[in-house]
């Protein structure tokens, strides 16, 4: 079955708010194998929404609408559907009694106007309100549906889980159809789009035949590439068998051509990643930084307990600090030389096991002979010093994010490979 | 002219990733007071793709598609703009050219599918990649057009700013369209939207029986709030006359109220405005970070030419380092004593006139007997010592941004009024 999300409301278009509900919803849908092919944003205007749903029913059969169920003027989300439903809209007294009785409960006084809370289309199920004084709609067009619930994520999501989700797995297993689709994200830094894409093309053929799971990437920018597999199953257990089956092989077929590029799993961002491995071998570690002024420590203290492990960071921005407070040798501080000598002189200044430090050049002038997005990372553990050179692209701000990650990374990798 | 937004994607229809685009271009659109009355989500599926351009094409003058350029099968964007042209896809030299050296300046090799990325529909005009290897697309279809940027943000909004907002102008004086809208943000922190809202109420009434100018409060979180004034006129100049004579009186309302809290103007940031302060008396800043853990840093190194006045940071996340390093004595760290002796310590450690220092509590537990929100700020303007005490809501992250931002309005207020 194909539901499309229509979500409505003015201040969607103005980009005054995000749209998070047609994001959960979609969430919600895929997480119960339920196709949904489009969205739609359309604002508070009888004619454009009657529009959009007339748009959104020629290509699915069901739709879910969000918002515009409020007691005020711009609230039409009811006459819309009515319209399009062709029938007029109906005052239900019993919705009206417990519109009347929820102000009074609150001690307060019903404007008029929230009774239009109340009106529903003939022919249409209300949906009863529980967290708002808006009631939900479930409104049949011929052998289609238009679910209507409010713009209230809480009201929103408590009613799909109540009422929609369960009307549409009816009709689901009515039409003899139900699947179960599950997924999983591999993260990865240090490989190209494109280059994971021709590493991965025999293995994507492959899958596709098997109808059972699709691979997809996914450009995060400065989080670099994520490669999510999506699995279809009977039920979720089968989906999740998938899934287990044939992760092994994307996983082998990513390292095979790219090394220990994959960090995580589906949200663990890089510096839990790096976190674990510090743990495992309880080290502790002090950061060094200059063009990224001080990200890669603000990356490390997200992590819940950062200070079980974390001791702190240097930024030494102006060259002096390098010389005086972390001891670096006179000359080019953009060179191995000189991140090397910076990771062992704050490993020995905040006494710490593990010593990381980042510097180069955020462009757009070149420094010590060094093009922009030249990026030196250096390391010591427990005073062993080496150092690794990236050159990265991007504007400034850019180039201080792909360093913090790169840096990260290979801090990763160093204490998988050799500590 | 009618500007409907398509953003592609199959991650946006199961909800992996949020919508940020089209809201970022909804709200470019509307401050330039072009309509858009639609909105779509559709997936990598060229069928649907071509559906969704086919209906936004029904209904609105102009169509902005979000992604799908990349190198990659299920980019393809632009295959489905092609037919909806009707034309077939030709590789333009001179952009495969452009992606060719992009990857050499990298020193990596390309893979062969990159240049997809250089095929564009017959007809249409590119739009050069300055931030990443995909071009957009400018591409007619009769009296209408296609814009296609890639969905990647910064990427997009470059594009946007560059090619396709002027391109949508001319369009409109072509079709003699009289008003001109333009706008004028005034950035404060350290105000509730419903206290601004409240202080500038009687301007706000004033103002709207003019039609000349309107206001708009835009809560931006991490950033403070936002007051928008927008100006509309027979052209240009006419509507900046406007701005420049009601701006005034918008600054004057907020001052009254609540002081110093307009810190910028449209795109300029805290850490700017600081910086010119700083510039304006020739002071150096050196900054102790504990809570933040090098936020404060890293917002500061993204002014360029940081480095004629910012020398560095310590970000001091363990105790010991507050102590042995910045020479805090034993006691409470989360404390106006300790933010004092931190911000000194670290004035004098990297020699600079100013320091700054954030010492505080992320949560979830309390710390030093204070509650979670808790942050104590303390500036040292050449040995000259005071701290403030803040209560901040929000969970960890959002307590270290709003530390952030709260640490540079304090040193930002205090030059202007002390020094």
């Amino acid at each position: 079955m194909r539901v499309e999300i229509v979500a409505i409301g003015t201040e969607l278009l103005l980009g005054q708010i995000a749209d998070t509900n047609s994001q959960w919803l979609g969430e919600q849908l895929a997480a119960h194998g339920i196709d949904s092919h489009f969205h739609q944003h359309v604002g508070d205007n009888h004619a454009r929404m009657v529009a959009a749903l007339r748009v959104a029913l020629s290509r699915a059969d069901a739709v879910i609408t969000c918002g515009g169920l409020g007691p005020t003027q711009d609230d039409i989300t009811r006459s819309a559907i009515a319209e399009v439903m062709g029938v007029s809209l109906q005052r239900d007294e019993r919705l009206a009694l417990v519109i009347r009785e929820m102000f009074e409960r609150r001690g307060r006084t019903m404007p008029d106007n929230n009774l239009l809370q109340a009106d529903v289309p003939d022919g249409a199920q209300p949906i009863d309100q529980v967290r708002g004084t808006a009631p939900g709609l479930i409104c049949p067009v011929g052998d289609q549906v238009i679910y209507a619930v409010p713009g209230v994520p809480y009201e929103m999501s408590e009613m799909f889980h109540r009422a929609i989700l369960p009307d549409i797995i009816a009709r689901e297993r009515a039409q003899g159809r139900q699947a179960v689709i599950v997924s999983r994200v591999l993260r990865t830094w240090g490989a190209s789009e494109s280059g994971l894409a021709e590493a991965l093309a025999p293995l994507v053929n492959d899958l596709e035949g098997s109808h059972e799971v699709t691979l997809a990437f996914l450009a995060s920018g400065i989080e670099g590439i994520k490669v999510r597999l999506t699995a279809r199953g009977r039920e979720e257990n089968h989906a999740l068998e998938i899934l287990n089956r044939e992760e092994p092989r994307v996983r082998e077929a990513i390292e095979a051509a790219f090394g220990d590029v994959i960090f995580g799993t589906d949200d663990e961002t890089m510096e839990h990643a790096l976190a674990h491995e510090l743990i495992a071998r309880s080290l502790t570690l002090a950061v060094a930084e200059s063009v990224t002024g001080g990200l890669v420590s603000s990356r490390l203290v997200n992590v819940p307990g950062a200070s079980t492990w974390y001791r702190g960071a240097i930024v030494s921005y102006a060259s002096e600090v390098k010389f005086n407070v972390l001891k670096v040798s006179e000359g080019p501080v953009v060179s191995g030389r000189a991140v090397e000598e910076m990771a062992e002189g704050v490993r020995q200044l905040l006494g710490a096991d593990i010593g990381l430090a980042i510097s180069g050049v955020a462009g757009p002038e070149s420094q010590d002979g060094e093009a922009p997005g030249t990026v030196f990372v250096g390391i010591s553990v427990e005073g062993v010093v080496h150092h690794q050179r990236f050159s990265l692209p991007g504007d400034r701000p850019r180039v201080r994010q792909y360093s913090s990650i790169s840096a990260l990374q290979a801090l990763r990798q160093t204490l998988r490979q050799d500590v």
